[in-house]
């Protein structure tokens, strides 16, 4: 199965939800991505929908925006 | 395991976000609420902490709002 990818910037509403993320998933099936430390991926968040962190981008491509810790305008910041 | 409680409302973004946390989750391990039509659970939806739908509340109480389809208040009226 493609993995998801879940895109956060390390804040505490991100952690939060990257346990419950991996918790609901298993973690063999989420790539976790911390943006704000590397940076380099942003665009390619971006490009996949993602407006604000944490968000999970499902195998499909669906963006499930979790609860709100940073926009990608902070993240870039 | 205990389950997870998807609470939406029929909602186009609802039904999206259920989809994906199904396919993440399973549907074993997701009950699914629809509070839009069965109006007495709402009360216990706002009572674990859902303000808006879709809302995820994990076996550990957590609360995760995904994405934006409807207020409690839209849900209500």
């Amino acid at each position: 199965m493609k993995k998801s990818i879940f895109y956060h910037a390390g804040c505490p509403v991100c952690k939060s939800a990257e346990h419950d993320v991996i918790d609901l998933a298993g973690s063999d099936n989420v790539e976790i991505v911390n943006i704000g430390e590397n940076k380099s991926r942003i665009d390619e968040a971006e490009k996949s929908g993602v407006q604000s962190v944490p968000a999970l981008v499902t195998p499909n491509g669906n963006v499930l925006h979790i609860n709100f810790g940073a926009s990608m305008e902070d993240v870039k910041a």
